[in-house]
């Protein structure tokens, strides 16, 4: 792997893994208070266009971070849906 | 501007942007709570890899994306250190 690549993952396994502690958490309480489900699609729609970006570059740091990301957040609208107040 | 680049830099624009609703609930309830210093420096260290990243690329979507992370990371964390309880 070249050192650019290796940068490139590094950082987005750090990213990435910013988004489990807000998960977990949400799994723990069962809420998902503070972020909107319009937050949620508009990261969404972000992580999707990244990671088109990264196909046309062929970029795998990126294609992999944003597929991760695309993961989570639907995961968390999910939750967002499942706990919220009936 | 290439195709390409439009793409990214749309990209950049939806998941940079989901950033500033989190910053301005903090800045009016004064708080900044659910979210551990640890986890601004993590994503600091994250974004700052990225933009480092995308220099090695000459890729200014990616530059930009994350030098505008890195500035909201930074604010967030500034926040956090005022507001938090004594």
């Amino acid at each position: 792997m070249l050192a650019k690549e290796l940068i490139g993952v590094c950082a987005g396994i750090l990213t990435a893994s910013s988004l489990v502690p807000q998960f977990i958490k949400s799994l723990k309480e069962k809420k998902v208070d503070g972020v909107t489900p319009f937050l949620f699609i508009v990261l969404l729609a972000g992580n999707g266009l990244w990671m088109y970006y990264g196909i046309l570059l062929k970029d795998i740091p990126i294609i992999a971070t944003n597929s991760f990301s695309i993961i989570m957040d639907v995961a968390m609208l999910i939750l967002k849906f499942r706990y919220r107040k009936k």
